[in-house]
Parts: structure tokens; sequence; C-alpha cells
């Protein structure tokens, strides 16, 4: 179907192909391990259920070969680890979360009230969720970055009780860039549980992690399944999102760099090997050199042989015109959507489906990685359909709440008592009817 | 445990119970045809998947002994059914949509965009969700109050496509006030499929239905776990929540009125017989009172044997100060909850979770139900501790978007650079430092 290389894309004509040959070419993975996994994980959080913090030390010597002696990082800990991570870096962290929290504080909702008749009130209450617990992965490398990414947010909304888990290191420890992200994020306390043991740990509590009520944060196929499973369960918390294998869509036009595209598509790839990356661009030409400057570029990245691999599956497409790039891009919903044309402005109107946009020559995905203020952990896998990144709002519930007066109740009783006959609720009919008599009785 | 007559409950002294008995009085009841309903479900998604509208006409056949001809309401299917319609229910149906109208718009979301760094702007789009599924049922009664809930808000978040399917009567039609409702509300079409089947119509679309990019509604046992399969299927739809019983709390003073109390706890009963009610004061007596007024209203509903089944679970909680009765509120996390208080502004502070509020004596549930412009589909089952109630915001997704000049990379690619160096992610690295060196190089 797509005519690549073993490692290297080519350009695939697009125009040529039917509508199931493009519908093939666009369609994700599907996750293979998945039963394999889905045994695993249950047998996992049936045992945190049942055994708590014993359980977590089990698995932790399973899986992360580390015997665990406090489950929790002491306050000590953190101060050490602080000394221990470079100021240079220090400042970055805190330079990324200056940013992000403006970004995320710029865009909070807004408590309201508004009357919707004579003696009635309505509005809408904000609530930090109570309990919420972020997972840090910390797995072939540690991602201070989502430590800030959650952390900042939910400190936005108001959330009383902010935990973290993160995988220990070889020596038991959590990575001290990991722990200073978390401190100055604002994450109150870190348990050293990773895999799907830390979603069971957070979901259930056990003696030393608290149970609680939303859980959010990136992971491998374990935690993901693991988040999926505990969200159905009755009583069980809400999740931010499904998370799925990273992805990048450029729409690139003929003056764009392809030394540009091929990087973007590069720090993509070197996420996994199941990335995905695509390029559309109306100029077969600028395409042609994008595939030769991935051959340079890869030649000298660390991490090379992840990349070629999630370079097989690559896309080079080659569209008429680029309204079509963006007809492919708002049925595929990419999670990151790089922008490499002359005015991208002029184009945001098309987009109807994608996590985040970069605008621009000068904007690779990686500044939101990090630090232009806006959010990382954003929908994959074709959910940016219907789902958003992480927002304060994540963070937060709305309460509508409503002020009734006998005057109101008077003003709209009997619309209500109106459509409760039609639906043949006479209780609801007489909640409001009992309430009128005994106004009209005084 | 708790110790209710056959079908009343009596007044239970919470300071009498431990923390065990506590959890267990106020856990919520699993549902237990969850196996059957499972694989019934499963079959019914399969075929439907498979089959398209075959099986749709053959589900329908089985589950609703109807033989349907056209899967889709007719144009001249809505104008009749409007003809049908008492002029008076129009009207209400008409000013309840004005209402919901003002209340969602009131909450919507705005765009913004924000300098994060000189040279650097990062922003947020809205989109309407393009292809939205909405579930109105129509089992025991038709529900057009849950068309408004769903059509209004879907379309002032600009959906372009707002399909609703609704199950047919005998005579093989959907309810002329629903199809009504529907119009009022801006849904552009519906089809007359009703339980799991119309779920998975939704969710894969059919040669009829199209496929749509989340799905919401209310819905019986079989279309809360046709939403949630879907759901966790790779590419499959968003839904809104897992929808569970109804529920109900009122917490109320000495100078509540007992049968307002009491009509408000059957109001919720007469939903099913699984529908949770719970009254909780720091009088007694008023409780005691409640019990009396329960059992003189329930003689005389229609839906009299409905209401003392969910009764017989009902609790009526007497707690030494009201401080403990919105303790036992937050944990318990109502989907509904009503303050029957002298002073109800005054403790709204104290809501940490529920669904929908309702302030005074003149504010029962049955207003939010209908028409005080709130939305009436909710969080159950806890949920209410991380989830809220559909909005506007529920029918759009928010999208990141960043525009950087050359200048804004310089501003922020060095914070960048050492964050991903520290992350071990040298391609995302090189995606900044080649285009700072290609700046430089000017």
């Amino acid at each position: 179907m797509n005519d690549t290389t073993p490692t290297l894309p080519r350009v695939t004509d697009w125009r040529a192909l039917d509508a199931d040959a493009r519908a093939a070419l666009l369609r994700r993975p599907t996750a293979r391990l998945a039963a394999a996994v889905d045994t695993a994980v249950r047998r996992t959080l049936a045992q945190v259920r049942a055994d708590g913090d014993g359980a977590l030390r089990a698995l932790t010597r399973r899986y992360d070969h580390v015997e665990l002696d406090a489950i929790e990082v002491s306050a000590d800990e953190f101060a050490r680890a602080r000394t221990e991570v470079p100021p240079d870096l220090v400042r970055a962290l805190e330079e990324a979360a200056a940013r992000i929290e403006a970004w995320h504080r710029a865009g909070m909702a807004g408590e309201f009230e508004i009357e919707t008749a004579p003696g009635v009130r309505c509005g809408r209450l904000l609530r930090g969720i109570r309990r919420v617990g972020l997972y840090v992965p910390a797995g072939s490398a540690p991602l201070p970055s989502t430590a800030l990414m959650l952390g900042v947010p939910a400190r936005l909304a108001g959330c009383r009780e902010i935990v973290a888990c993160s995988p220990p290191r070889a020596d038991g420890r959590v990575d001290p860039v990991v722990l200073t992200a978390c401190a100055i994020a604002g994450i109150q306390r870190v348990f050293r549980i990773g895999g799907a043991q830390a979603i069971a740990a957070m979901a259930y509590g056990t003696g030393s992690v608290p149970a609680c009520d939303k859980l959010f944060g990136p992971g491998n196929a374990y935690v993901t399944a693991a988040k999926q499973m505990v969200a159905q369960e009755t009583g069980g918390p809400a999740i931010d999102m499904p998370a799925g294998p990273s992805e990048v869509l450029v729409i690139a036009d003929a003056q764009a760099n392809p030394a540009f595209v091929a990087a973007d598509l590069l720090s993509q790839a070197e996420h996994g090997p199941d990335s995905q990356t695509i390029a559309i661009s109306d100029d077969r030409a600028l395409l042609e050199r994008v595939a030769r400057e991935l051959e340079t570029q890869l030649a000298t990245l660390p991490r090379a042989d992840i990349a070629a691999q999630a370079l097989d599956a690559s896309l080079l497409l080659h569209v008429g015109a680029l309204d079509d790039a963006f007809a492919i891009s708002n049925d595929y919903a990419p999670e990151h959507l790089i922008l490499q044309l002359r005015e991208p402005e002029a184009w945001l109107d098309r987009v109807a489906a994608a996590g985040s946009v970069f605008c621009g020559d000068a904007a690779p995905e990686a500044l939101g990685d990090y630090c232009s203020g806006t959010n990382h952990v954003l929908p994959t896998a074709g959910t940016a359909r219907a789902l958003s990144g992480v927002s304060v709002a994540s963070f937060q519930t709305a309460i509508s709440v409503q002020h009734v007066s006998p005057a109101g109740l008077a003003a709209i009783g009997p619309c209500a008592l109106r459509i409760a006959a039609a639906e043949g609720l006479a209780a609801h009919a007489r909640a409001i009817s009992i309430r009128l008599d005994a106004e009209n009785a005084r």
C-alpha cells in the first residue's frame, strides 16, 4: 500500500489513491499486546486492591528490581534532590512553569449567575477536584516536563490534595529532576511507584497512597490499560484521557524549510517505534527534500534505532492543493499539527480537529512540549475529534446551582408542570404543585 | 444495617453508626444484571457493525416489535408531529428551550490569546465537535426534555451535524412530542432506533445513520453499557459520561416543610426502583414528619409501585449538626443536592461535589429537570467528585495554538533545549537548535 523503503518513507501521491487505500494509509495501528497487557494489568489491580502497600512493595521488587523502604518521598529527599539539579536546569524548569501558569490561568473558566426568569437565578460554581493523582513516567528517560504540565493546572484549579507517582530508579530514588519539577509545580506528595501498580494505588488507596478522584498522565501500555480499567469500575476514579502513541502532522508549502520539517518529524519519531509522523504538501519537490533530510539527520541521532522504526510507518503525502491537506488532517485529527506555511494564521479557520497547533517556521512542536505555555498532555489516536488537551478545567468540576423565590416558582412552575405531564411523571409535577398550592394558600 | 420497614424508610441516627456502617449505608448498589447485559450488548454491537441498517431493522423487530420502513424520520413526519402536539405544550417546550439557551450561553468558554514571552503568542481555539449523536429515551415515557437538554447546547457549540436516535412506538413512529422538542432544540436528523443498537449505529455508522464523534444521553442499562463499550474501542466515539440511576440528597433544617422534602424524594423515586433518595437533617422530628408525608403522598402516586421500591433503600439520616450533613453529601457526591435551609446561599461554600444544587424551599429538583435553564444530564454514582453535568463545553473541543516568531524562538528556545537535554531527547533539541542556527546564520 505505502511504498516505503525499509526505514525511510518515500513520497505518496494522494491523488493516485482510491478511498479505501486512503483510509488504510491513515488508519492508526491497534495495540498488538492488548490481550497479554490486559491479563497482567488485571492481576496487578487485584493484587494492589487486596494487599495495598504490601503489593506495591512486591510489584516494585518484581518490575523495578528495587526493594522499597518508604513508599513516599520524604521532605529531606525533596530538599536533597533540589541540590543535585544543576542551577541552570532549575531555572529552566521555573521559567517553563511560569509560562505554563500564565497560559493556563488565562484560559480558566469563571463562575457566573444569570436570571433566567424573574425570581430564578441560575449559576455555576467551580470546584477543584479534591484529590488528584498524577502519573509522571520515567522509563527510558525521566519526564520532569510532565510534572509541570500536570501539577501547574492542578494547583491553579484549587485541588486540595495533589499527589504523584513516578517509578524508582535502580537506587530506589525518584529522579531528582522529576522531584524538583514536582516541587516547582506544587505537587504535594510523591510516591516511588510506577506502572499499573501506581494507577491501582491512586485508584483504590493503600496505607501510604491516598485514593484519588481523578487520575492524569501519560504512560506505557500497562499504565494506559490500568487507567481505563479503574475508570470503568463502579466508584472508580475519572481519568484525563486515553493516551496512545504520540503523533505529529506537518502541513508544509513550497517555501517551507525541508530541514525543519524533517527535524519535527524526527522529534516525534524518537518518542517510540509506534510514533505517528505525517508530512503533507502541495509541493512534491519539498517532500523529496524532506525525505533526504530525514536520512541525513537520522544518521546522527542517539535514538536513531527507535526513530527509524517509527519512520518506517511515516507518510509523506503529496496533495493537489493545501485544502486537501487540511481535509486529511481534520479526518485524522492529529495530536500535534505544525503549519509550516507562509501565512499560517490565515489557515487556522480550516483546523477542525487537532490537539495543539504550531504556526510558522519558528514553532517546532518541541516548544509546546516544554515551555511555550500550552499543555503537552493532548488527545491522540484520533480522539482530538472529540477531546481536548489537559487544562485547568480538567482539574475542576462545574456545579450548576439554582436559587428560586416563590415568585420565580410562580413564573416557571407552570412550564415545568406542562412538560412533566407530557412525560407522565406525576411526582415531578407534585413537587411543584404542592409548593404552588402552599404559596397560594398563604 | 438500615432498619427500614419493607417499603418506607425510618430515621437512622448517624451518630450511632461506626465508620464501616456509615460507608455501607452510603454505598451505591452495583448493577446486578451486568454479565447478562454485557453479553447481549456485545452481540448487538457486533451485529450492527457487520450488517448496518439490516441489523437495525432486525433488532428493532426483535426488541421493539416494529417493522421499520424508513429508519430516518422524514421532514413530513416532523411537520405532522408538530400539528399533533397541543399548542400549550409546544409553548412550554419553547419557553424551556429559551431558558436553557440563556443559561448555557452565559457559561460558554471563549477563545483567547496571550503573549507568554516576547514573540510567543499562545491561545485557544474552540470548535464544535463535528458530528454528535444524541440518545433520547422513550421507554416507560418519552422524554422530550432530554432532547432540549442535549440539542440546545449542541447547537450553541456550533456542531455541524446533530443527530438523534429515539426508540419507535408500537406504531413505528417516534413520539411526536419528542420530535417537536428535537426540532425546537435544533437537532437536524432523527432516527427511529432505540437501545444498544442506537448507540452502535451512531458509533459505527450505517447506510442510514452517520458515524458520530461523540455520543450523549441517558438510557437504560443496555444503552449505558453500549456507550461505555464503544468508547473503549480504538477509533470509537467519546461519550458524555457514564449514566447511573438518578439520585437526590436533601439537606433540611428544622424549619423545612416536610411535605416539600417528601415530594422531592418521591419525584426522584418515581424514576425507577434503583433511584437513590436521601434526606439529612439535624432535626429528628422533621425527618419523622418526612417519613409520614412519604407514606401519605405515596398512596396517591400513579407510579407508586416504582417509587415504593426506590424508597425501600431510601435513607433519612439524623445528624448532630448541618456541618455533618455537608460532609456526608460531599463524600457521597449526589447528582442532585437540595438545600431546604433558611439561608442556603450561606452554605454553598461547603458544597465540594454535586451535580446540581437547588437552593431554598421554592426550588424543587423538578424545575432543573425541565426549565430553570440548567442541564439535567448530570453525573451520578459518585462521579460528581470528578465530573460535571453536560454544558456547551461538552460539545466543543479546545485546540491550543502557538505563534512563534524568530525572536520568540530565541527567547524561549534555550529553556526548551535545557529541559530536552535533561530528558535525553536529542531530536527534540535539534528541532529547536537547527532553527536557531539557521537564524544566527542569516
